[in-house]
C-alpha cells in the first residue's frame, strides 16, 4: 500500500489508554490499563496487542455499571450451552471493525453475547484525510469508542491494528484471538474510489483480493474450524434481464441440468474486486473444506443501531460525500441543506437496499447459523429494491412533511450502467433464518431526515456532487478535491 | 514481487550485444550495435532500451541473407495496404514473449511480416532456478534467440526487459513501440506453481491480476484503438455437467432470457487469476470501450514450429516436470526414459489440447481479425478433447511402436478435481475465422517420442512427480525440491 501512503502521514496512537475523559453517566468509575505496542515492519504500521489473552484487551474496566446501561440477560446466540452445563462465548474477530457496517456489527454481536475482536487497520480514516472528506457525524477515535463500550455495558471488544494483508501480523491475532467466527468487511468498499485512477484501482484489488487471501490462508493454518462470513455486494451480478437468484443457479442447456454459479457483470473496479473475493473463496471450500457466508449485500442507509445511539462515542460514520456517500443517506444530507437531490441519469438504477440495523441482525444470524465444513453460501442481504428515482420521491415527500423545499436534478451519470433495466433479486434466504426486516418507512425518512438536519452544519457542500468518472478514468495519478 | 526474490540472485546482462558467435550458415555477416540499459527501480529490474525508435532495436543487424534462408514474400496479415498503396506492417507487443508459447508467436508473428516487439520480466527462467527444474531442451538467452533470429531472416524483434507490474516500465514501452496490438502471455501459467504455498497463492494473483490491470490502463492512455488479444484457460470453466460454451450462455430463467458470461469454476488460485482478468478486461471493454479478445487456451502439447525449428539457438523450451510440465509433454519424456506414465486418480479428467503450431496461429488469427472497440470477444481455443487415460494409451501404443516397454501407474491425484465428469466444449469460433488444426495423429507422437528420446539424457527423474498437493498446501513457506 507504500504508494497510498505517500504523502507525509502518520498513525499516532497514544502509549497507553488515556482515562476515558467525557463519561456522560457519572457513576461510572473508570480505571485505565496499559498497553504495549508494537511497530509494524509494513508501511502501515501494525500495531498488536503484546502478551496472553488475559493481557490482550484494549479496554478501560468499569468497576460499576448503571443499573439502567447494563446489558440484558436475554437469550443469546452468542452463548452457546456445553454438554456440562457451562457455557462458553463464541469468538468473533470483526475484520474491519471500525468501520460503517463494521463498527455497528462489533457492538451489536458483543451485546448479543458473542466475544468480539476487532481487527482494523484505521485506513478509511486515512482516506478521508487524503480525499479532503468527513463524516456527517463526529466519530470518537477506535480506542475511546472501545472505552466507552466498556463503561456502558462492561463488555471488553479486543482490538488488533494492523492490515490483513501482512500476514504475519494477521497470524499472531489468530493464534491470540481463536476465534470461531471471522466477519470480513476490511475491504476498500467505495465503487468510485476504486475509478479515481490507476493507482486507487489497483490498491482496491490488491488490498481486497489479497487481504481476503490472507484471511483464508489463515483459517486454514490456524482455524480450520472458523466459520467465514464474508461481505461481497449485490453489485456482483450487475443487472441482467433475468431474476438474481441468491449465488447459484441451474441452467438447462442442450437437454442437460447442472446448478453453477450465478453470472456476475460487476461494474467497477471494486465490485469487481468482491467478485475476485467469492471464486476465490468457493475454491477454498472446495480444496480446502472451509465454511464460508458469502454476504451480497445492497445499499445500506441509516446510522443507528440499538448500541451506536447509547452513547456519542458510540457514534457511527454516516457518508453523504461523492466517493463515499451512497444514494440514501446522501439524499437525506442534501434534503437537510437546500441541496437539489442529484440524480445520476434517468434515475431507473434499481438496486437492493437495507437498514443498517438489519446488517448487523443478517451477520448475526449468518454466524449463529454456521455453514457447513465446505459449503460456500451466498444469501443476498437487503430487504427492499427501489429505483434512484422512487427514493428521490420519497425523501422529496418526507422532506416536505418536516417544511423542507426539496428539488431533484439530474446530473450527468459519472458511472458505466444501465439507467432503464428489469431488476428482480432473491433474497429469501435470511428470512428463512428469522431475519425480521426494517422497512424503509415513513417513519425512518423522518428520523433520518431529522438526523442529518441535527449535523446539518458540519456539511461540506463541496462533497455533495460527483467527482469521479468511470469513462474519464486516467492511468496517472488524480489528487481528488471533493 | 519482492518476497520471491529473498534469495540471493541476480539477473546479469552484458552491457552491449554481443557478436552472435554461432551462425550454421556460414555466409552471414553479423555486426552488433551497442545498447543502453536503464536500471529500474523494483526488486525487479527494468531493461529499458533507449531512445528513439530507430535506437531501440536489441538486434544484430545482417547484411548479407543467406537466399535459401530469406523470409518468405507470401501474402501476410501483418502486412496492411494503406489507401496510397504502400505498405505499412502492424506492431505487435508480445507480453511473455520469452516463454514457450509466447517466444514461438513471436517468430510466426515476424515471419508473417508484422513488426514485433517482445516484452518479458525472464522470471520464469528464474522460477526454474528457483524450483532446481530445467527444460528438457537447452534454451539460449533471450538476447542469443533474438540475434540468431535476426540472422536467420534479416527481421528485428524489439526487446523490453522488465515487469509489466511496473507501470512506468510498461508505459515507456507502449509509448516507444506504439502497439496495434497486444498478445498478453505474460503471467505466472502453473496451476501446481501456485498451489505451493501462501506466498506463490498470492504472487500468482497479484502479478497477474496487477499485470493485466496495468496493460487496460496502458492500452487506454497511450493506444485505445490498440487490440488486445490475452491468453486465458479452458480451465476457467471447470467441469460442468453441461455444454461449456465460448465465453457467454444464453439463459431462460423464470420466462426472461439474456446472454451472459458463461459461470466459472476454475479450481487453483492460478486458474483463478484468469477468471479473475477475463471479468476485469469484460468491465473494461464496456466501460472504456477496449477491444479485447480472451483466448481460453487448452492444454499444449509439442514444441516444434517452423520458425523454432530453423535453428537450434531459437529452440522452444519443453517443461515436463511435475509443476510446469502438461501431461501430453510430460508422457512422452516418461516413455522415453523408461518412466512410468504417471495418470493422477482415475485418469477420467478430460480437456481440450492443441499442438503448439495452432497456438501461433490461433492468435495470429485473432490479430488478423480484432474484435471491435469495446467487444469482448472470446474463444475456446483447443482443437480436441481427451482424457488422460486416452493420452496415456496412446502414447503408449506409440511407444511400443518404437520398441519402447511403456508402463502407466495410477498416482494419488494431488488436485481437487472431478476424475469422472461430463465433458462437451464449444470450440469453431477459430475454425469459422481460419485455423486449420494439426490434430494428434500417430506422426506427430512418433516426432514428439523421437525427440524426447533426442534429449532423455537431459531427463531429470526427480522432477516428474507431482511435488505439490492442493490440500495440504499451506500459509508457511516452501521450498520445493523437484
Amino acid at each position: 500500500m507504500a504508494h497510498l501512503l505517500s504523502t507525509s502521514c502518520s498513525l499516532n496512537f497514544s502509549s497507553g489508554c488515556r482515562p476515558y475523559t467525557k463519561p456522560l453517566i457519572q457513576d461510572f468509575l473508570v480505571f485505565p490499563t496499559s498497553l504495549t505496542f508494537r511497530t509494524s515492519k509494513t508501511p502501515f504500521g501494525r500495531l498488536l496487542l503484546q502478551g496472553g489473552r488475559s493481557q490482550s484487551t484494549c479496554t478501560v474496566h468499569a468497576t460499576t455499571l448503571s443499573p439502567s446501561r447494563e446489558a440484558p440477560k436475554e437469550p443469546s446466540y452468542g452463548v452457546n450451552e456445553s454438554s456440562g452445563g457451562a457455557s462458553k462465548s463464541q469468538r468473533v474477530m470483526v475484520i474491519g471493525g471500525d468501520g460503517y457496517c463494521g463498527w455497528a456489527t462489533a457492538l451489536h454481536l458483543s451485546k448479543k453475547g458473542y466475544e468480539v475482536a476487532i481487527v482494523d487497520s484505521l485506513v478509511r480514516r486515512l482516506f478521508d484525510h487524503q480525499l479532503g472528506l468527513d463524516s456527517l457525524t463526529p466519530i470518537s477515535s477506535i480506542h475511546d469508542r472501545i472505552r466507552c463500550w466498556k463503561s456502558l455495558t462492561g463488555k471488553s471488544v479486543e482490538l488488533y491494528i494492523g492490515d490483513v494483508c501482512d500476514f504475519e501480523f494477521l497470524s499472531e491475532a489468530f493464534k491470540s484471538f481463536e476465534p470461531d467466527s471471522v466477519v470480513h468487511f476490511g475491504e476498500q468498499r467505495s465503487a468510485p474510489y476504486s475509478m479515481i485512477d490507476r493507482s486507487r484501482a489497483v490498491f482496491t484489488q490488491q488490498n481486497n483480493v489479497m487481504g481476503t487471501l490472507n484471511v483464508l490462508f489463515a483459517i486454514k493454518e490456524y482455524r480450520e474450524e472458523c466459520h467465514l462470513v464474508k461481505l461481497g455486494t449485490m453489485g456482483e451480478y450487475g443487472t441482467p434481464n433475468i431474476d438474481i437468484e441468491e449465488g447459484y443457479i441451474t441452467i438447462t442447456h442442450n437437454g442437460r441440468t447442472d446448478t453453477l454459479p450465478y453470472p456476475k457483470q460487476a461494474s467497477s473496479f471494486y465490485h469487481l474486486s468482491k467478485v475476485h473475493d467469492s471464486n476465490n473463496i468457493a475454491f477454498t471450500c472446495k480444496a480446502w473444506g472451509i465454511r464460508a457466508t458469502d454476504l451480497n449485500q445492497g445499499v445500506v442507509y441509516g446510522v443507528r443501531t440499538d448500541e451506536t445511539e447509547m452513547h456519542e462515542e458510540l457514534s457511527n460514520r454516516f457518508d453523504y460525500d461523492g466517493v463515499f456517500g451512497t444514494a440514501l443517506n446522501r439524499f437525506c444530507v442534501q434534503a437537510a441543506v437546500g441541496h437539489p437531490l442529484t440524480v445520476y441519469g434517468k434515475g431507473g438504477q434499481t438496486r437492493g437496499y437495507l437498514d443498517i440495523r438489519d446488517t448487523v441482525q443478517c451477520v448475526e444470524i449468518a454466524i449463529a447459523n454456521p455453514a457447513k465444513a465446505g459449503e460456500f453460501r451466498v444469501f443476498n442481504q437487503f430487504t427492499e429494491q427501489f429505483s434512484v428515482n422512487e427514493l428521490a420521491a420519497l425523501v422529496t415527500k418526507a422532506g416536505e412533511k418536516l417544511g423542507l423545499d426539496v428539488q431533484t436534478t439530474s446530473v450527468p451519470n459519472p458511472r458505466v450502467e444501465a439507467e432503464e433495466h428489469y431488476y428482480n433479486a432473491k433474497h429469501t434466504k435470511l428470512i428463512e433464518l428469522g431475519l425480521k426486516p426494517h422497512l424503509l418507512s415513513d417513519s425512518l425518512l423522518d428520523s433520518l431526515l431529522n438526523f442529518t438536519i441535527k449535523y446539518k452544519d458540519r456539511v461540506d457542500t463541496k462533497q455533495i456532487m460527483p467527482s469521479v468518472s468511470w469513462r474519464k478514468m486516467g492511468a496517472k495519478p488524480r489528487t481528488v478535491t471533493a
